[in-house]
């Protein structure tokens, strides 16, 4: 078997107030470039408390659809325990980031994420305020 | 120690018109076995933006209440705006597929899935239609 | 390249009636002070039908938001077919664990977890009584 890698990056973003949605796949894959794995895994974390990771088919209408739903989860305009201590606004962008989670993991095949043909990986940015926001990347195979 | 075991795997399964939901467990642990991993772990992706992964008490009164609660996050017969652009009539898939998550990452010990003794792993077809739904299994551990 | 590290650990911790939130992160990085490893992953799965694993700024307001928000996803009030099979309260419990999930995969950075300032690592336990929850560590990297 050949000796096994694991490597380590960083991919920053600017996003918008949220919900904002970015598509990192091409960044993903040209970091795997990198890496020098053929075969193996890709784990995701997006840093921070008002972001989350995901996958979708990244078209204008769908990104709009998960937006909705995602302010239907936790709408801005419910009263959140948060906000009457911290009174930040962003009570909401906290509940959100928990139920769709920090992190996801993906399959890497042939040097390259292996995703369905209209499936790319997606950052959320759900604070109530444009952030730069930070995902560490960390591959492991062969 | 002994050496680090890559092993990857992909599992096919015919599904119904979603929500379908169908229990991989026990093929998550015939691929265990063959793989010659006693600890480690198990990293799970579904291909395609309309799958998604998690686990359940695989009976089919919970199996039943999970697929009524991703219709409400996402129903059916909302508008959707990827439905506009695309008439394809499955806005809500990509949604609801966004919102629970295309993967997730399960203990290998003792070469097996380390689960709860009621709880199975789910693959859950969201699409408005039956579907061959892959699975890409990424195997590590020792 | 240094040689590549896999170690397991569990973590049991009493939880109450759910939902119930707890902060796991200092637990989490005293393990890895123990494994070794100072760049990596940590992939953790609670073990159990009823119980989830996300992230969030662990403080009293937001905790409270997130319990709400939970019980939205699958009231405790509704009707589950789980419930009329099985008689144990607890329909909902299965339903919102499915949809938060199992797992979460961390990056490990110079030998911590690399969250957000603000980011903790949070158990839920989605039962309608108290339970001991187990969370199953496997750790990796070099």
């Amino acid at each position: 078997m050949p000796s096994v890698i694991f490597q380590f990056y960083t991919l920053a973003i600017d996003m918008n107030t949220g919900p904002d949605i970015r598509d990192i796949t091409d960044d993903l894959n040209r970091t795997i470039g990198r890496s020098g794995i053929e075969n193996g895994q890709a784990c995701l974390s997006i840093v921070g408390s008002t972001g989350s990771l995901s996958t979708i088919e990244y078209e204008p209408g769908a990104v709009q659809d998960l937006k909705a739903a995602i302010n239907r989860l936790a709408p801005p305009d419910l009263s959140y325990a948060h906000e009457l201590a911290w009174n930040d606004g962003n009570g909401h962008s906290h509940v959100q980031a928990a139920l769709l989670g920090p992190s996801v993991v993906l399959p890497i095949r042939r040097g390259l994420l292996r995703l369905g043909s209209w499936q790319q990986v997606i950052a959320v940015n759900h604070d109530n305020r444009a952030r730069r926001r930070t995902i560490e990347i960390t591959l492991s195979g062969v």
